[in-house]
């Protein structure tokens, strides 16, 4: 049961979470390092701005994935809660740093609900953000029963479905739907930056979809991709050699003579085929098609 | 004025096109070389699958890049239309096919709606694609005046707003806004394709929409990258450069020691920004921030 919450963090994620505790009844209690922050969620009716006094339920660390470690340790010296979750978008890092740092890891099990906004801040917080979404919980091996089932139950307190996987599947895949996605989303927009006078008229829905998430806040996600640099390296390079033999083609089919031309069209077509194989995993599977 | 239109080539654009001006009024005949798909497009409400017996106002040629020079060439030799306008997603290989072989260069003008769906055919028309989208036009130094009228009063009455410039500066453009774009949701998407399986689980709505248009038709999207591949090229080095030192940032970050990480993070942010600064640039001045 979660009676009571504590969210350290009050940007978007922790607010959000809040919010939705509040919706169900959770007593919540706000801490943030900028204290106007915190105010400005509790001004949003996401909870007190105060330290709880006694200890709650459960802890929820909402701060950027190199900062899990220390705000939670910090946040178990003094008591503060019974169990402890957080909502990084990496779970290693912090679980690495939690088992070093904390002084009682069993009470930590990693979390990481799948939703997001392109705006930060407690003023982009909305107490349905994670309605109908995934919450992966990543225990380690010494995490608590309690402590496991009181971060499922605050992910079901939101609406989400938790979801368990280890650390290491879910920084390997998330590498794949979340980071790489958002580098490459990066790379596209970057292009258009310099772009003449006709970029916006000729930027259809197309081009701001793959960019939107492009948006995101370049500090907290030069973190995310710091904590997780290995295994967004490793899925980086295998674009790099797509990307080449794509360049590779474009330069042939760009000269006159047609020499070479239909194996550059083979190769181009491979890619689209692969895509179109790997875009429809990322729909959910009753859906229509996209529209 | 444009009270006769001939849609010669019945897939998505062409049948959504027939079925926009079909709402305003116009009389509209329908033509595919595989009769069956324009006999669905008759179905549809879309027009009479049938030659129009005199030449109509304006023939809109709807077919791959590499085959608007010589399907609109051909209606020209049989007078089919008083104008002509056709709506490949590229301009300098049709304006150039047009010039070489056409009877009549300076009855067509070049045209481009930007819209479209992920689902080709003409089942996937809808008569509202176009409503609130630009429609570019890139006339000709032979361009003739009726022929870039009635081109103009076909994008306004499907709800369109016509832009002019010339086809070098669409194809360049173009290549930044939609070619590239698309295939760097196909890079992206690719490396789902062989991804473990909770992949499914973790994809959110960032990867979905980052990869939306790579579910698009390969064929198709092979003959447009083939027809605008050197302005493509050029894009596509310019992402490898960017790529090449993301890697490299990552490749610094993944390793324990820290010496060099701040400057791969600063590289890092240095991308986030430009992508920051250059998504901003696809969305209307007038949206509030993406939800």
């Amino acid at each position: 049961m979660v009676r009571t919450l504590l969210v350290i963090g009050t940007g978007l994620i922790g607010t959000s979470v809040a919010l939705a505790a509040r919706r169900a009844g959770v007593a919540v209690f706000l801490a943030d390092r900028d204290a106007a922050t915190a105010r400005a969620a509790e001004a949003l009716g996401a909870g007190r701005a105060e330290p709880p006094g006694r200890p709650v339920d459960l802890a929820l660390v909402a701060v950027p994935p190199g900062q899990v470690g220390t705000v939670l340790g910090d946040a178990q010296a003094r008591r503060t809660a019974r169990s402890y979750t957080d909502v990084a978008g990496v779970k290693g890092e912090p679980e690495r740093d939690v088992l070093r740092l904390a002084p009682d890891p069993a009470s930590y099990v990693g979390g990481h609900p799948i939703a997001g906004r392109e705006r930060s801040g407690p003023l982009a917080a909305r107490a349905d953000l994670f309605d109908g979404r995934t919450w992966v919980l990543t225990p380690h091996e010494r995490s608590g029963v309690a402590a496991i089932e009181r971060a499922t139950a605050l992910a079901e307190i939101c609406g989400a479905t938790p979801v368990r996987m280890d650390s290491p599947t879910h920084d390997a895949v998330i590498a794949l739907t979340s980071h790489v996605p958002h580098l490459m989303a990066s790379l596209t927009a970057a292009r258009l930056r310099p772009g003449p006078s006709a970029t916006e008229t000729l930027a259809g829905q197309g081009v701001r979809d793959v960019t939107r998430i492009a948006a995101g806040d370049p500090a907290l996600w030069t973190d995310i991709v710091r904590s997780n640099a290995a295994a967004i390296a490793a899925v980086l390079r295998e674009v790099r050699d797509d990307l080449a033999s794509l360049v590779a083609a474009a330069d042939i089919l760009a000269q006159p003579d047609p020499a070479g031309h239909a194996e550059a069209q083979r190769v181009i077509t491979d890619l689209l085929q692969r895509g179109v194989a790997g875009a429809a995993r990322t729909r959910p599977t009753s859906a229509t098609p996209a529209g």
